[in-house]
């Protein structure tokens, strides 16, 4: 008999209870019991965390891990709340991230091209009356982001016949689609897209980067995607220039302060779409077979896996 | 001078407008005149109709017509209404029609599986939740109808990811999805599909087919995106079946009578997303060229375009 894993997540009960399900069916051998369970004895014979935004307390009372799962691709708060005295920590790497974030910006860019919201709208008011199309190859979307997320959602797009446009910092090549960088270039691929995506890293220099100077610059009557980072739009300039009806609609799937507070102004603008950070959600039975390897190898060896480097946070 | 063509369309004057312009610009050396301007004798010179869901006694007043040409690819309603002595008539095939199809499939398809109508519900009500999300290699997608529609709508599915099956009349092969005939085949896509596309032509065999009985055999859970023909689905047994939850949601584009009546229980049933025919938006310019192409060839060979099979109504 192995020694049982403990599950430590923070908040719905629901949430947790998928996760155990999946964890389960994908190593049936282990014994996986949440933190709330665990007997004194069984708190001391876990040897594997596997945590989704845990309470610390919880973590440093199980005093003979081996290491902890972060059921997480981004650890960089778990690695500060943990503190330099935890057991290595191993984030989740798992290869569907580009994927299923390109097919988000897929997705939501055909959201608009179908003009979804607009539909919406009139089966609200019971109103009948098909709306102008246009071919997406009519279409440009500007992709602000050409790492691996930017790259993956240009060919996605490419594939669905929309003209495709870019910007990065770095100069970038990319097949089928014209790319840009700097100040410049940046106002070019705002005043010539249709709508524009927002992936970018949140850094020193993309902080605040869409600002109402930078709206201003975007085509009338285009849209904003942002599958970033919150603090990358300044949200006030944002709301005017919806409110100008300079741009059609933005949707957001991150926001300054997340969970988006309830008394925020975007939950009810009416050309807003508000998404709770889910662009590139964790599949849990993917998730949960990248982790059921982790823990095979480290019963088989008695090694751990790669664990986070501290110094770098990631 | 050749014989005038009619223009004859039910509705808006200013689709007509739209439509007339649009053929003119395709075929300047035609005079094409809407059938309300034309005079006793133009009405007996008139050769060829063009027709949008016209009234059968406008047609039934142009006594020398060799052809009509259809608008719109589906013509079951207009093959009934002519009635069996009208003369041939051509359907619209559009090959941008496909590819417009196979779009909507995609972009509905995907409105499902990264749960657009429930985040709507919960931006409504501010609620932050991310739900459970699973990659589209698990989700099964099952189409009825594979002809040039469904043709299209798979290799799009297939590209993006989704495992495809397909359900047709007769047998049909396609690259990369399992497919199956007859009432057997029938059940066992239902009951292994995650979302069912129906895609078929409305027959005799087809109106009705998607009843109480067709719907109970769906997958609990499963959704129905239906952009054929409203009568191919029993729409009070769709209702009962999505109050009962059996079923998640239900995307209409067509409806047993259209536009959809204002007093229709659909349109604010709550899993209901109604469109409003919308699917495959007809782009004026391509049909033009075409049906330009349709005339030209017949002025020049006096063989009339390839008509309808009135007996399979399609």
């Amino acid at each position: 008999m192995t020694n049982p894993i403990a599950l430590v997540t923070r908040g719905d009960a629901a949430t947790q209870e998928e996760w155990r399900a999946a964890l389960a069916a994908a190593m049936p051998e282990e014994t996986i019991l949440p933190f709330s369970v665990l007997s004194a004895e069984q708190r001391r014979q876990a040897d594997i965390a596997i945590v989704a935004n845990p309470d610390p307390a919880d973590v440093a009372a199980l005093p003979n891990l081996a290491w902890v799962q972060s059921l997480w691709a981004g650890v960089e708060r778990l690695v500060g709340e943990l503190g330099a005295d935890a057991p290595p920590i191993v984030r989740l790497i798992d290869p569907e991230l580009s994927r299923a974030m390109a097919e988000a910006v897929l997705a939501w860019t055909l959201y608009l091209h179908r003009d979804m919201p607009a539909y919406a709208g009139q089966q609200r008011r019971r109103v009948w009356q098909a709306l102008p199309y246009r071919a997406p190859s009519r279409t440009r979307v500007g992709l602000l982001g050409l790492g691996a997320l930017g790259a993956a959602a240009a060919a996605c797009l490419l594939r669905a016949g929309f003209s495709v446009a870019g910007w990065s910092r770095s100069e970038q090549t990319l097949p089928g689609i014209k790319t840009a960088t700097g100040a410049a270039g940046l106002s070019g691929l705002l005043a010539h897209s249709d709508i524009v995506v927002c992936l970018l890293p949140l850094t020193a220099e993309t902080r605040g980067l869409l600002d109402g100077a930078r709206l201003a610059q975007m085509k009338p009557g285009a849209s904003l995607i942002n599958f970033a980072r919150g603090p990358i739009v300044v949200t006030p300039d944002l709301i005017a220039a919806l409110d100008s009806r300079h741009l059609a609609h933005a949707i957001l799937d991150v926001f300054d302060v997340e969970p988006l507070p309830p008394d925020s102004a975007l939950w009810d603008h009416p050309r807003v779409t508000v998404l709770p950070h889910i662009s590139a959600p964790t599949d849990r039975v993917s998730a949960a077979g990248i982790v059921a390897a982790n823990v095979r190898r480290y019963r088989a060896s008695g090694r751990c896996p790669e664990a986070v480097d501290r110094a770098r946070g990631y």
